[in-house]
């Protein structure tokens, strides 16, 4: 289950090199979330994918290339932000969007895998800042939204807004080992209007 | 540079087996920082320490151990919370005081290793979830003294006050990437102190 992402549309353009690019980050995925990034083998994904090895090493080289283009691909399959018209139900949207995504049992070791990798390795770490430089610009819209609606400050750094989101979360995940559940998500989200509000995010 | 850790005391007892545990947890900690935890080696440890590999295999087991070790010494060092009278001053000295060790160049890489190998393996978990849970409650006392001065809401959920401080400063050095200095830290100090005036760590 893919939970930050939107189902496959069944009418996606592309002929074959769109369908192989789709089974190798499938597949690519899966490998990633059983067995870490030390684990990835592109003759392993290649088989998974039912794709020749030799399409997977000339189209991705290596297991970082593999990775830099399977976070570009969860950026394009990503759900887009909310828009309820109120940014706390937005926060809260989004924050218990980055739970479910980390609680997922496929989701959850992806992601951490891909954080892993990005300790060590610069390209997978350039990769891994990409994805949220994205992700953080698309639910910036809210805090944007807001700021017109007249909920927020002028001023207010929309995109540090939506890091105060998603970093209590990730903080449980990665070092405290605290739980996260739907409570954790709102309460970060609250948090973080309750600091905006107080204009703690100015630019 | 030990930035998160108070000068090794000359006076400090205990005899050789303590001895033999400080070198052995400084060339961990070296090791890791340089190599990270998959390249972490027993033997290479005992011998940056100028220990004896059987010592180190015995007392220590294997790379989990050592690291669970390490965490735990790492805790017993740590500096004490600061207690300036001002819940904002505490603050800030503690989200400085991450910052400092974050972007230290042995420190961070240190604790970027020890992060990763949480991520795959349960043993190092534990170890890394005690040595912040130690690092949460010891600072945590700087919000019940808050409270006690009338601060803040005394049903603040006080070690929340201290994983929001940290969390954004974390997330930004494993996840986002943005860039981490002073007024960062200034500013997860004070988005915390906000949102807790807001009562939004209520328990």
């Amino acid at each position: 289950m893919t939970v930050e992402q939107d189902p496959p549309a069944a009418t996606r353009p592309g002929g074959r090199t769109a369908r192989v690019r789709e089974a190798v980050m499938r597949a690519a995925g899966d490998a990633l979330a059983e067995h870490g990034f030390e684990g990835l083998d592109l003759a392993d994904v290649a088989r998974r994918a039912d794709v020749g090895k030799t399409t997977v090493y000339r189209r991705w080289t290596n297991t970082t290339g593999l990775v830099a283009d399977l976070l570009a691909h969860m950026a394009e399959e990503s759900v887009s932000r909310s828009d309820t018209g109120s940014l706390r139900e937005d926060l809260r949207t989004n924050a218990r969007l980055v739970v479910r995504t980390l609680n997922d049992p496929r989701q959850g070791p992806l992601f951490k895998a891909v954080i892993a990798a990005a300790t060590g390795d610069e390209s997978a770490a350039e990769a891994l800042h990409r994805f949220y430089a994205i992700r953080i610009a698309e639910w910036a819209g809210c805090v944007d939204a807001a700021i017109a609606r007249g909920e927020l400050p002028p001023g207010t750094d929309t995109h540090e807004v939506i890091r105060a989101v998603s970093a209590p979360l990730y903080y449980r995940v990665l070092c405290s080992g605290d739980p996260l559940d739907e409570a954790v998500a709102d309460r970060a989200a609250d948090a973080a209007l309750a600091a905006a509000l107080a204009d703690a995010y100015a630019r």
